[in-house]
């Protein structure tokens, strides 16, 4: 009996019995979908998630790509895989430009001198030694700025107040991206010497959200930060009265070839080895928090998933390869991987990456043509009691670093946790351990588990699937 | 007919016929209760406070005592009450230690370096240049540290984290005060070389909560700082996981005889201007944030209270002085002003500070003996409705600014603020207008306007109350 038909025929039983606790008995012990269910129940009780997330960031720390702490993680991620009885456990170098912050500083010239609570985006290039200052110009929201004459901000510092939206999908931090990363280029296409946002952030405390920008070629390079809310705010109403002077001081510095490692282990199938369920999180952080719920918690929730399928008496048919990537926040890590492991795409089942938070997933997104298959319906019933769905809709997207291995082929699928508050402590220096409630932490390794177990354990194709359903 | 007697009259009148407002139109234009009373409901949609919390954070922002920004303060709150009206406004100076924050960091050199979140205590002595290395003991209560025998931290910082309750009345504050205090002399004497604690706050943000410490003469001084509440907890895993060491950096100065002011202005009683009810806040912050719910909030009420009242077309019978003290963070204004004053205590009736806060009043406190006196009970029944009770108990004390007074025998007013999450951001970065909520603050305007007005309008004698009580 194929893999799927098998969980098809276990979850219907499971169906007509939900009510009937002893009618499981009478199943297989090795039924997949009772496997998967026991798997999500054991995780909803097991500390080893958060004992992973709470020893890294405790023991570590921040863990920029490119620092000596990083490097410290790798061997710590390393040692950790290892002793959880993980094979073929090791890292991948790979080279990167490596940014790293220096000082930083906005003080309020006039007309009322105070300081602002900033934080440089990932990228930017430094301001003089002596800072810069000058008048601000400020947009509300950046459909203002980019309504902008070229030479209007001749001499100016941008700077963009516009709100992020909060939703439990991120789809605000989404809509919001381009005013990180596309305004500074945008500003200094008009002339501005420098450019400030409201942080991408959905809270009201003095802590400013760091991340990534993209120059734009050919575009003058202007120093880019960030202002915490509450200064953005202050700011508006300071600008409402008249003109504003701003000093900023950003002292980053570029390490060009720096090195990094994506860290990886692997459960070997004991079926089709050479098929390969790959999840991962990234091992990297910024600088600012401890990087707990980005990515500590990612990695921690397919770790814990992955350690449990190991435990197993019996190890499922496919691969299941972890991989904790090297550089996401600057966006290098993904690109490396893929490019590390060209020609390798027909081999990976499904890739999926856990990079959204501690919270409880609430829904399952398959790749095409999976949510209505045998497989779907098995895994939409297994997950439904821990309070997950399958969306009917397909994964768009997994995760930054599986972007270039979707792009060869690779099927993805996507796990969504709540991220109501995920964006209050995003990207700052509040990104610590504290912020994670363990329980809902395993409610994701219980769903991320039975996923995995179900993907590695049966003979699911989604490249049939999405052809089919095509 | 006397003030008291009248007060009675009208509020039983008011109570009896709550549920016939025809009948209110019977009674005295000036009844002092129905006055009160109509003062509470116009203070619930006047925009004056928060008006001026909102200039005051934005056009100035922080003003600690001593600084630049503080002078300023002075000149902004002279324009601000003559503005409104006030009379005999003007700024009485006196000099004091001014202390002024510098550099400020802490790392963990080992196990994990990575850099923690803190801020010094206000007074602390700095460190050498080069900062203090050492190898922390880290206790987990205070009691545990004050058991420590003499010597046992020889050359080593000491670390206290312990929890603060979180409380409405802020009781869970006055309970760790000491920790803050006098645990740097405490720890000195044990031979600690510097002191740490868990900041004195109940939220989890990596934001440090300062405040000031007394040291203890005749031992020696160490440099002392708050640990942000992630920071602390981090401590707490790493020591006990083996040593830890820190290097601590404080470069704070003190300038002696710094000047400051006590800004003063009046509305002149229209019977007996000589007698006085004194109502203050203070207009000295701590340099972190810029002061919104400490103290902006408070003397924004007192603010709005008196200018409601000096809109009336009857002026009360007693002269109203709003004080905005000028170094209460340190602890000096207070002693200064009843310096500055001596022999007058007399002639305050009655002495309040509104200095907890931005949320609404729930509870009023009067002097001994009032709560149960005509007085009390007409007060009671105008900030019912307001979702203020008067409390039984009378007011142990005012604030820090009036406790010079009272211990010279003036009447104190105590009208207690929710506090469930003053705490939150007391003495740190994020005390920013953001976090004032302006309906509730009207409520608080309210309060404080229908006691100030009886207490202004009437003859209530609080020190005959206190004796006929004994």
């Amino acid at each position: 009996m194929g893999g799927i038909l098998r969980i098809l025929v276990v979850a219907i039983v499971l169906a007509a019995c939900a009510n009937a606790t002893s009618a499981t008995d009478a199943l297989p012990a090795n039924s997949l979908a009772v496997t998967a269910s026991s798997l999500g129940q054991r995780a909803l009780s097991d500390p080893a998630a958060f004992d992973f997330v709470a020893s890294l960031t405790t023991e570590i720390g921040q863990r920029l790509a490119g620092t000596e702490a990083h490097r410290r993680a790798v061997a710590w991620a390393e040692t950790r895989l290892k002793a959880a009885g993980f094979e073929n456990v090791h890292a991948e170098p790979f080279t990167f430009p490596a940014w790293i912050r220096g000082a930083e500083s906005a003080d309020i010239v006039g007309p009322a001198p105070q300081q602002l609570a900033v934080t440089a985006l990932g990228g930017s290039v430094a301001t003089d030694a002596g800072g810069i200052e000058a008048e601000i110009a400020l947009f509300r929201t950046y459909d203002d700025l980019l309504s902008a004459a070229p030479g209007s901000l001749n001499g100016k510092i941008a700077v963009v107040t516009q709100r992020m939206v909060r939703a439990q999908d991120g789809s605000g931090y989404g809509a919001a991206n381009p005013i990180r990363r596309h305004g500074p280029s945008e500003a200094a296409k008009r002339g501005a010497v420098a450019y400030l946002l409201r942080s991408l952030g959905t809270d009201h405390h003095r802590l400013p959200h760091t991340g990534a920008l993209n120059y734009e070629d050919g575009v003058p390079r202007i120093p880019a930060a960030a202002l915490a809310i509450p200064d953005a705010e202050q700011l508006e109403r300071l600008a409402a009265k008249g003109p504003v002077r701003i000093r900023l001081l950003l002292t980053p510095t570029v390490r060009e070839n720096a090195p990094s490692w994506n860290v990886v282990g692997e459960i070997k199938g004991n079926e089709r080895p050479d098929q390969v369920v790959l999840i991962g999180g990234h091992l990297d952080s910024w600088d600012l928090g401890t990087g707990a719920t980005d990515d500590g918690a990612g990695m921690a929730i397919v770790f814990g998933a992955a350690r449990l399928i190991a435990g197993l008496p019996r190890r499922p048919a496919r691969t299941i390869r972890v991989v904790l990537f090297g550089a996401e926040e600057m966006n290098f890590s993904g690109a490396a991987y893929a490019q590390a492991h060209q020609g390798e795409a027909g081999k990976i089942v499904v890739a999926g990456e856990a990079d959204f938070g501690a919270r409880n997933v609430y829904s399952v997104q398959l790749p095409a043509g999976a949510a209505g298959s045998d497989f779907g319906r098995a895994l939409d019933r297994i997950v439904a009691p821990l309070g997950a769905n399958l969306d009917r809709r397909p994964a768009l997207g997994g995760g930054d670093d599986i972007r270039e291995l979707q792009k060869a082929g690779v099927p993805v699928v996507s796990l969504r946790q709540d991220g109501l508050d995920y964006f209050d402590t995003h990207h700052t220096a509040d990104d610590t351990l504290d912020k994670i409630d363990p329980r809902q932490l395993d409610q994701a390794v219980a769903v991320w588990s039975a996923f995995i177990y179900l993907a590695a354990a049966s003979d699911v194709d989604f490249r049939s699937l999405a052809a089919a359903a095509k």
